[in-house]
C-alpha cells in the first residue's frame, strides 16, 4: 500500500475539474465557465467555476475546494472520538448542472477526500462521492446509459459495489415530505477507507470520469429535442423539488452553511429559476405523470431493458 | 381569569382567516381564494386557502389548522418534562403573500395556540405568533406604517412589548449564511403564557387584526406603481432568500415537514417563482443596494422619521 497523500488527491481533483468543465463546454458549444478564486480565513480556499446562459446549460457550477483547520468542531468528533485534537483537511469537486431543455436531466456529481492527522499517529482518512440524475421527462435509453455507465465503472472494484452504492444513492436522495426520490439515482458512498488508499483513490477517479461518460452523451442526444412552454413550466416546477432537497436534506449543503462555508459556492447548486404551485398533480397518462412513476427506487438495468 | 378554552380560540382563528382573506381579496380586486379542506389521520385537519394570479397577489396562502394527538413526541417533551404523557392540540392561522409588483413587499403573519392536557391537572398552554415584512424596494413610508401599526397594537399590553417582540422578530428572521435579516421585521413571540389566558388571547387578536391594518394600506398605496423587467428580476432573485430562510431556518416549516405535516399546506409559503444567480451584488448607489442597507436590525420608528 502506498502512502496516503493528499497532494496527489488535490492534483487529481484539479484536473478532474478541468476535464469536466472542458467536456461540458464542448457539449454546450457556446457557454464558458467563469472562474472565481477564493480563500478562507480559517485555512484553504477554492476555485468556483460557473456557466450561465450557455446554449444547453442554463446555469451550472463546478467547484473545487480544499479547506483545512487545526481543530475539528465538537459535532465532528462526538461520534468519532479518535478525531479529537487532530488537524484536518478536506478537498473535493462538486458540481450541479441545470440544462435549459427539459428533455435533458439535471445532474450532480461529487468526489471528496477527508484526512485528519496527528503527530506520531496514523492518519484517519476517507473518500466519498457519487453522481445522480434528475430527469424531468425521463427517457429510458438515457437512464439505462446512466446506470450502465455507473455499473461498468463499479464492477472492477467488486461485484456488489454498484448495487450497494446505487442503493445508498436511492436512500440518500430521498425527499421524505414528498415521498419521492430526487431523481433516478446513480451512485453514492461515504467513509470509504476499508479498501485502502490506492484502491479507494482509483475508485474516485473512475467515478469522476464516469460522470463525464454518463452525462455528456445524454446532453448530445437530447440537446436538439424541441419543447414548449408547458414542458418548461413543468421543469421549473420540478426544480422546486431540487431546491427543497438541497436546503432541507443535503448534509453537504447544510454543514457548509452552518459551518461558515462560502455561501455563494455552496448555493451555486440552486437552479437559475424555480417555481412552486399549490397542490400540483400531473394528469393521468401524461408525460409528466411518467416522471412520478420513476421517483421511486427501481432496478433500472433489469426493469427498463 | 376565565378558563382556558380552545374552542373560543379556534372560533376566533377561523374568523380571522375569513377576515384576512376578505381584506386581501378586496385589496386585490380580482383574485379569489380557493379553499381546500383536509383532515389528518392522527387527528385534526385544516382549511387551506390559496390565491393564484390575482391582479396584485401573484400567489398567496392563508391556512387555518387544528391538529391534535394523544401523546407528544419525545423531542417535544425532552425540554419540558411536564408535557410527558399529555394529549395535545395545536391550532393556528399562518399566511404568506407574494405580490407580483416588486414595489409591494412580501408579507407573513402567524398566530398560534398550543395546549397539552391531562386528567386532573392544570392544562399547559401558550400562544405564539407575529408578522414580518419583506420588501424588495423598501419605501420608508411603508416601513414606518408597518412598524407604527405594530407598536400601536402592542402598547396597551405593556410599554416594552413592541421593543421586545420587534427584537425577537429581528433575531428569528435572520439568515446566518447571508448575514441578512429576511426583511424589515415586525413582531415575533412564542411561549406566551405569563400574561394569563385572557390578556394573551386579546394580544393574539390584536396581532391578527394588526396584520390587516399594517399590510392592506401598503398594497393600496403601491399597487399602481409601475415597474420594469429589471425590478421583476431583482424581486425573483430576492425571493430566493425567502426560500432559503423557510427551508433552512424556519422552525415551523422544518417541524411540519419532519413530523409528517401536510406538505402542500406547509410549502404554500414558497414563492410562485424564484431565481438564483451566482455572486450577485447590487451596484453602488442603486435602488437594489438600498435594500441591503435595510437588511439589518434597525430602530425604524426613530431612524426613518
Amino acid at each position: 500500500m502506498s502512502e496516503v497523500n493528499i497532494e496527489t488527491v488535490v492534483s487529481f481533483l484539479k484536473s478532474l475539474q478541468d476535464n469536466i468543465c472542458c467536456a461540458l463546454e464542448q457539449a454546450d458549444g457556446k457557454g464558458k465557465f467563469v472562474e472565481d478564486n477564493w480563500t478562507r480565513e480559517e485555512g484553504g480556499g477554492g476555485r468556483t467555476r460557473v456557466m450561465t446562459d450557455g446554449s444547453v446549460i442554463e446555469q451550472g457550477g463546478v467547484n473545487f475546494s480544499l479547506v483545512s483547520g487545526t481543530k475539528l468542531p465538537p459535532s465532528a468528533t462526538a461520534h468519532r472520538p479518535e478525531l479529537a485534537g487532530r488537524s484536518w483537511q478536506a478537498c473535493g469537486v462538486s458540481l450541479v448542472i441545470h440544462p435549459k431543455n427539459p428533455n435533458i436531466p439535471t445532474s450532480h456529481a461529487n468526489v471528496r477526500f477527508f484526512i485528519a492527522e496527528k503527530e506520531g499517529e496514523e492518519p484517519v482518512w476517507w473518500f466519498g462521492g457519487g453522481f445522480d440524475l434528475t430527469p424531468f421527462y425521463p427517457i429510458d435509453e438515457d437512464i439505462l446509459h446512466w446506470h450502465q455507465t455507473a455499473k461498468d465503472l463499479c464492477t472492477p472494484f467488486g461485484e456488489s459495489v454498484y448495487d450497494e452504492h446505487k442503493k445508498w444513492c436511492d436512500d440518500y436522495f430521498y425527499l421524505k415530505h414528498r415521498n419521492e426520490t430526487r431523481g433516478v439515482g446513480g451512485l453514492f458512498f461515504d467513509d470509504l477507507n476499508a479498501w485502502g488508499f490506492d484502491k479507494s483513490f482509483d475508485y474516485i477517479k473512475a467515478v469522476g470520469q464516469g460522470y463525464i461518460d454518463a452525462y455528456v452523451p445524454i446532453i448530445e442526444r437530447r440537446k436538439e429535442t424541441s419543447y414548449g412552454e408547458d414542458e418548461r413550466q413543468f421543469q421549473l416546477y420540478r426544480r422546486g423539488r431540487y431546491v427543497e432537497f438541497n436546503l432541507v436534506f443535503d448534509r453537504g449543503t447544510l454543514f457548509g452553511l452552518q459551518s461558515g462555508g462560502r455561501t455563494e459556492s455552496i448555493l451555486m447548486s440552486m437552479p437559475p429559476l424555480a417555481r412552486w404551485e399549490y397542490n400540483y398533480q400531473p394528469e393521468g397518462e401524461s408525460a409528466e405523470a411518467k416522471l412520478y412513476e420513476y421517483l421511486t427506487p427501481r432496478d433500472w438495468l433489469t426493469e427498463l431493458v
